[in-house]
């Protein structure tokens, strides 16, 4: 076996193996460093005598000080580390950064559907939307119906769903934060693969009735399809309701001429610049900032140089990195949008006792990341390098093109949630440890970071970008093939193998307020 | 139209209207006193002149305090009432309730499953437990095939469930209150639906793995059924998958011998005593506490007698009945377990700034309940009137019998799950507004506060409590009906509404702890 290390900075006094099964005990590295222990793939070796309480360095970062003298050739785990504190958020970079104005990239299109609000989606699908978890049960009942009786007559709809979540009653609805997963959910109804059609099933007696998810003037006209230019909803506890079928036939009548309308639509040739993609890593390992990550911020690179727009997010992988993103602010604004954000989840993760560090999973410490700063560098590299010029809070709509900082929770779940309402059509998720992650909503192109995950996995990961770290491939190779891949799912041309599956994980409304 | 008030107490100053429609402005009340508004169904009508300041009493309690002089014959709505403060937690009466003994009521019996822990199901169901929600659409594409494929040869089993939840990673796991959701989720799968049968899906890098789920001494060791007396885990990262359908047959798989267990199983004659019932209100209204509550607290008082369990929850609706039932305790620990319940959520609220009369709907405000403390006296009756024996935290496994306060959120949902964790066999919802809850674990019956939801809901509602109302069934009727239906149901002789048209709502786990 020959060793393989991976450097991620020439000052970096510690690189990780990325031999598959590791490295034994003896193993000779290039620079001729001997290994003291068996070192796990992905996991960091100690490149030189490091002492206690010094530094130790990966992405040219202090991801951790030494707990004791770490000599040459020995495994720098977790237990070796002690994590630095949180970078304060007082004294931070704006704008700062220099990068050259890039090169716009013209000439990539891709065959979307034209929605009234000037967005475009990548598929076409009929979306209920629901007041509270209540409707839950019904709406499941009465889109089975729509499945089975109604869609074959609309065969360019791709698909019914009823858009589920645990909100909407139980819940404190006006204190501080409760905004949040009201709108969104009102945005999510408004994603472009909705096609602007809006409809609404609600209970009736909920904290959240249609009124107050959707008051006067939070949705395009265009969109108000129900009678009289109303919003279209189904109100169960209405008194026209006899009985449980009554209200099934009332959805499935009013889900008619909503297919009907999704079904007259073509695709039509559009620019790349209409893609809305959100970034996210998942199950992550330390192969993700080195394969997978790097190759998606190259391709963010190039989306963002296409004119389109792309997202990146989790609040708690991007702390320990705010001083870079700060410095590639476009604007001072755009800077203390940024460190808003990081404030109010500061704030949020205190009231809960914890900060954070508490985001790595145990998982994250088996795949070689010792702990959340080494997480952060890894996963902002998504970003790309040119300037971020927009800030969404968690839950908002987007309003510009360019890279956009999205705020959410790491969870995938919240994450990809909150992208949804923020408009994404077509969603990247890397993962290391490798995770099934699918959405019903919108493609989800999953990206393995290691060779042994794609192969193991290969009827779930739609990239493989281990074949950087196999020196097959460059991180501009895999780049650009998923950037090639985007613009082939975007079109229909091709599915991803979540969609081939119909794997699609739940809604989950990111609600920092109390229940009752 | 005759018109009919209902006065909950001699003391009181204000009665409820019961007429269908309401009653219109100068009808004459069997007092004499004439209308001076239209007042709705439901709502409250002043029976004298109720000066500015004066109590308002319902119940015999002040559920406000009138904003301004209303003279007898005014609509009293929630606007002209000052919510009373908060009774404090300092100075309850405890134990001093004198409840006569109460009769044992011996003799009934029903039809179940008993398990090795000495619980008993009335559903035969294999429950798969998931660590994490990253595992949900591998596990519903597993249960699909386990219902068309393996189902059919297993013909005493009631159904395949897989128990997807939003929890197990992209969660701070060690923060305080972590510990309630992860031992809802460890309780919910030794539910005793589920018939000890216990099988885990996890995906491998949670937060939340099985050993972490279902640490060791946590689980009966007869519930241990994987290879070698370990707990029965599916993990997909497992190096042993290659690809997808290696997941979903190795789910289905090990599905088959449990399936076998349960299929071997045959319902046994058991006593009343081996209930237990969770009670619960959602989207109520004020006959809520005049029909549909008393009659559930008459049944409650009969199911103690005989023996069995009943649970009653909701934090914010016993909040302002608190001093009642402390009273009511069995003992002084009894007592302080309830203050200290009231206490913690108390502060959980605080710190969302908000408190207890957030519980309150638009919902429930139309349908007459102006306020918590109203609404909080028609949600306890369900209690019945016997000593509260045991209390349980949110998430815990009962380890007694009788009548037990399980503290729950009032989320209709979140208090399912938690009473599903507690090991409830039978589930009651009243619904005075009306709501098509369901479980898939559990049966579910629903009681109607008012016959002209019972009449509109014919094959939503399985209870008819609105004739207490209408004059044509007493309070001590309907209680029987419902006990006499329960242990039908129990038996599995009858099948609720949202079991024939198989309505289930989502568990939602109670988290108080930050997302990370």
């Amino acid at each position: 076996m020959h060793p393989h290390t991976i450097l991620m900075n020439a000052n970096d006094n510690v690189a990780i193996v990325a031999n598959d099964g590791g490295l034994p005990m003896g193993a000779v590295l290039s620079n001729g460093v001997v290994l003291r222990d068996k070192v796990p793939q992905g996991h960091k070796v100690a490149l030189v005598n490091i002492g206690a309480n010094a530094p130790v360095l990966r992405y040219g970062v202090a991801i951790g000080y030494a707990l004791r003298d770490i000599p040459a050739g020995a495994w720098v785990h977790e237990r070796l580390l002690q994590l630095p504190g949180a970078r304060s958020l007082d004294d931070l970079p704006q704008c700062t950064a220099t990068v050259p104005a890039p090169a716009p990239l013209l000439g990539y299109t891709f065959e979307g559907y034209k929605n009234p609000d000037g967005s475009v989606g990548t598929r076409n699908i009929l979306g209920i939307t629901t007041t509270v978890q209540c409707v839950a049960g019904v709406v499941e009942f009465a889109v089975e119906k729509i499945k089975r009786e109604l869609l074959p007559d609309y065969p360019r709809v791709d698909d019914v769903i009823g858009l589920e979540h645990s909100y909407g009653c139980g819940v404190a609805i006006d204190a501080p934060g409760a905004e949040i997963p009201i709108r969104t959910l009102r945005n999510i109804s408004m994603n472009p693969n909705f096609g602007g059609e809006l409809m609404v099933v609600s209970l009736g007696c909920e904290k959240l009735p249609p009124g107050k998810l959707m008051p006067a003037g939070s949705i395009p006209l265009a969109q108000l399809q129900g009678p009289d230019g109303a919003l279209d909803v189904v109100c169960l506890q209405d008194e026209a309701h006899e009985g449980f079928m009554s209200m099934i036939d009332h959805i499935v009548q009013s889900a008619r001429p909503h297919l009907a309308r999704l079904n007259a639509r073509q695709r039509e040739t559009v620019p790349a610049s209409e893609l809305a993609v959100g970034v996210q890593c998942g199950g992550s390992d330390a192969f993700s900032g080195v394969t997978a990550n790097p190759a998606v911020g190259f391709c963010t690179d190039l989306l963002v140089r296409a004119g389109a727009t792309v997202m990146f997010s989790e609040t708690t992988e991007v702390r320990d990195g705010i001083a870079q993103l700060t410095a590639r602010a476009s604007t001072p604004q755009v800077a203390q949008a940024m460190i808003r954000e990081m404030q109010w989840y500061d704030a949020y993760l205190g009231r809960g006792k914890v900060d954070r560090s508490a985001n790595t999973t145990p998982g994250n410490k088996q795949g070689g990341l010792s702990n959340i700063v080494e997480k952060a560098m890894g996963s902002i590299v998504k970003s790309g390098t040119l300037p971020i010029t927009g800030v969404l809070s968690p839950g908002e709509k987007l309003q510009q093109k360019g890279l956009i900082y999205a705020a959410t929770p790491a969870s995938d779940f919240i994450c990809g949630t909150l992208q949804l309402a923020a408009g994404m059509n077509l969603h990247v998720f890397t993962t290391g440890r490798g995770t099934p992650y699918g959405l019903a909503e919108v493609p989800v192109i999953k990206v393995a970071t290691r060779t042994a995950l794609a192969k193991r996995w290969h009827d779930l990961m739609d990239i493989n970008a281990g074949t950087i770290a196999d020196g097959h491939q460059s991180i501009e190779d895999v780049g650009w093939e998923l950037f090639h891949v985007l613009l082939d799912v975007a079109s229909g041309r091709k599915k991803t193998w979540a969609e081939h599956w119909k794997l699609k994980n739940a809604l989950v409304l990111f609600n920092p307020a109390p229940v009752t």
